[in-house]
């Protein structure tokens, strides 16, 4: 697990929102408010000039502080980037009652929630559920025209936060915690979810000039967006940079640390849509563009998302050709995903079984390429072997759409490296978040030259970034500051889609490329 | 009225709540989200780092912007000394919808409301009732040992609250408002009185070594207090300097504008205790001391607060010895109130009917003074010139009450100045402040060496000085900082009862001293 975890010790020096005061207790010499006078020394331990106190626990101060002898353990959180804090929480320094944050990734389709101790960096518990607005539409485009519909929004609105606080207290539950327990929530998602989470009409979102709400959500008490917590808790959702760049980017830049690098680095993260972010601790340029389907597993007929007896690793046999699947949970297959996807084109070409242009080759496919209605599919696993009692198969279709998706990715790839004067090969880490990024196989990827051509250890898959980042903010103030720091730094290239732009694409559309120097590494069958 | 009232104009130089902002719209070249557009604009013009929008106010902000062509009349609120401003409302720049505040003084036993019209500091409407914990007790002492019983801290929160609410719906449709109308609420009062109001326990004001719970308190939103007003609306407290002086002094020191000149001045607000600041725009002293009963009218037989009827200016013709009184609303009098008593006790001075250790002389007194049950009495109206139809009376144990109250305030006026190393002469203005200050004639009050012997003109009745002081806070932004300007530079002094102030004290009790010097302009009968 690569993730900041606090560091606490009595001295203040610590980079977490729960403190531990002790204070000098009041004289007549001394007689200063209690307070002003636990102000005063978390202005001095958080360095900073103004401290407020939330009224709630204002009013059980004075007893607690008697009663703890003038000490406590404090939760304190940061007006964003204003030198405010706010003193949200006490509790007893003598005793370890626990103090927990929720970290959201809060996707179109998937929500991922985890409960982590702010004391310790501890992870409690993680879940995750089915976005409950897929009942109004899977994609994000659908359910933007529901909230058009009077009451649309406050429904999708409640849809998801009901859900979240369904979630949250079962989650609670599971650990023998109260909700009451929970201080803090850190959320991360695309400008979309987030703008229906907070009740943000997310019309303009997709209506030129494309114009968010809010790019830079304040921190919010959790009851002004419904959230049923501790009744002084915050939330902090995680800004966005435009209505096609959103707060689960930013999560992810920040626990890529791509930011913190003097060598340029680059953070692919590949959903609906291809997101690219590239730079290093003085610059960040990002992109978007549509690369994903294809590679998601989402358009071939065969095609899922990773699952259990999804196939998720494929090799060919040069000599034999003989396949070898490997599927989720090693039950029988019945589908394939991205990743399955791109190790079949890798070995398929390395196998000469398709040529440079992607097409099936006859004489190598043999009796595995059959016609169904004059199309030619290439038989994958047999219906004797599959888990469906149907041979899965793909079809030039397929094929060819993979191939879109991979020249895309790569013509995206290489548009963004040259915007900064860089070239691919100068990366010295090159990112891959998300579920795709956990499964796919840099080495099939270089080979069918959708990745570029770097040595396998440049590549690193950060798994759920959008959660990761989440996380952070749940342990560490500082990461406030980062991801302030990411969106002042950070410049939105839009791509054109221009002849220099499809120049680069009809050339990345081969296998891998038509530039064959670009990729040293891969060998095909003399 | 010596009150700022805000200047406003459309290019940013205004010091009120309400503010004009012009937006250019979004396009493509410039998609910045709406929030954030409104926030860089408002930056500008608040002249601050840090702009927050309430949430409520986000959700409406993208439908009003648009509707408005990108104007939008704005309600903004500064977070104490941070440098943090939340915008809490917006209006059509177009249309004049009030936009309201309300200044309340919490005292004691009247609580007055006052509702102000934020965009020009017009005073719409004032209204003043009992504070209904009365019924609890008459005094702050009864009512901070009502919050040791169980529920009681709830009790006499609940009373104000309770009361404020109705009093400021009423108020709201008298002007044809709406309590939604009402986005800012001002409240002066003392520290007991506060700490009711927020619901924070007062136990420890009154116990050595008198610890409030909060000196500063934050802004905070409306309904955190239970106040209904609109739901984004803010409540500013008057901050306190400790137990025993209070917000209502804070505000007292803002209206008379001490603070902000170079000739030292002093601020005297007499009630239960007699309060005093003394200071320039360079240094505050403050002190507290009882002076007040007798100066109230409370210790006398028939002295009372004033009111229809009660007797509020009084002459006796050095030649004749004829009373002539003057009663609130003219009507038979019923009573004497405080500026009664020392007009009483200067003439009778002056007239020779006392001597000056304020003993009755018989023989100057003729027939007014009579005996009953051995002890004597002067009578002031007779009973058929009486609203009561028996004859008002003071005794000779009322008149020295009042010579120590009188002693009591010169001599906390005299340790004060001395404290700093002035002269009470070097004073340039001095300013008496509440209903006592309204009714009181300076010359009287010289006359029995109350205060000192300074030109009439520096005296200065500042009215109701809690409630013009959170009126300021309605209206300027800056006040906000001046506040927090009284706060840093004032001084409490101790008031240490050791054998000067008794010496002082003693000396002070004769009529108008013992040190004739001090009042040349005194000149009784030879």
């Amino acid at each position: 697990m690569d993730r900041n975890v606090m560091k606490i010790d009595e001295s203040g020096a610590v980079d977490g929102w729960i403190r531990w005061v002790r204070l000098s207790p009041p004289s007549l010499q001394d007689n200063t408010a209690d307070a002003d006078r636990l102000k005063n020394q978390l202005k001095k331990q958080l360095n900073t000039g103004n401290v407020e106190i939330d009224l709630s626990v204002l009013r059980e101060l004075p007893f607690r502080l008697r009663d703890w002898g003038y000490a406590a353990r404090c939760v304190v959180v940061k007006e964003g980037d204003a030198d405010l804090w706010h003193l949200i929480g006490v509790s007893n320094p003598l005793e370890n009652q626990r103090i927990v944050g929720v970290a959201v990734d809060l996707g179109t389709s998937r929500v991922v929630i985890r409960l982590v101790e702010l004391s310790t960096g501890e992870i409690l518990f993680d879940a995750s559920f089915d976005n409950p607005q897929l009942g109004v539409g899977p994609d994000v485009l659908t359910r933007i025209h529901a909230c058009d519909q009077p009451g649309g929004l406050e429904k999708l609105n409640r849809m998801i936060v009901d859900a979240l606080n369904r979630q949250i207290r079962d989650a609670c539950n599971s650990c023998g915690l109260d909700t009451g327990d929970v201080y803090f929530v850190a959320l991360a998602g695309n400008t979309s979810m987030t703008h229906l989470f907070m009740g943000l009409s997310p019309r303009w979102l997709i209506r030129e000039p494309y114009i968010p709400v809010v790019n830079s959500p304040d921190v919010q008490k959790a009851d002004a967006y419904g959230l049923q917590i501790n009744p002084a808790g915050r939330v902090f959702i995680l800004p966005n940079i435009g209505s096609y760049f959103g707060g689960d980017l930013i999560a992810g830049i920040l626990h890529s640390g791509i930011n913190r690098q003097a060598d340029p680095a680059i953070l692919v993260d590949v959903g609906t849509n291809a997101e690219v972010v590239l730079g290093n601790d003085s610059w960040l340029v990002a992109c978007a563009g549509a690369a994903g389907p294809a590679l998601e597993g989402g358009v071939a007929q065969i095609g899922m998302m990773a699952g259990p007896g999804v196939i998720d690793r494929l090799r060919i046999d040069p000599e034999t050709r003989v396949f070898q699947v490997h599927t989720i949970d090693e039950m029988l297959p019945i589908g394939i995903c991205g990743s399955g996807m791109i190790d079949l084109a890798a070995n398929l070409f390395l196998s000469g079984m398709i040529d440079l242009r992607g097409r099936f080759v006859p004489e190598m496919c043999g009796r595995k390429l059959v016609m169904r209605s004059r199309i030619a599919y290439l038989e994958i696993v047999s219906a004797d072997e599959s888990g469906t009692g149907q041979p899965l198969v793909i079809s030039q279709a397929d094929m060819d759409s993979l191939i879109r998706s991979k020249a895309a990715m790569y013509t995206i790839l290489e548009t963004i490296t040259e915007s900064v004067g860089i070239a691919l090969t100068d990366l010295k880490a090159f990112h891959v978040a998300g579920t795709f990024g956990a499964f796919i196989d840099p080495v099939s990827a270089v080979s069918i030259g959708m990745l570029p051509d770097l040595p396998p250890k440049t590549f690193r898959s950060l798994g759920n970034t959008s959660l990761e980042g989440a996380t952070q903010v749940l342990t560490s103030c500082e990461s406030m500051t980062a991801i302030e720091g990411i969106r002042e730094k950070i410049t939105y290239l839009e791509l054109n889609v221009n002849q220099t732009f499809m120049n680069r694409f009809s050339a990345a559309k081969f296998l891998p490329h038509t530039d064959r120097s670009r990729f040293p590494s891969v060998k095909t069958r003399p």
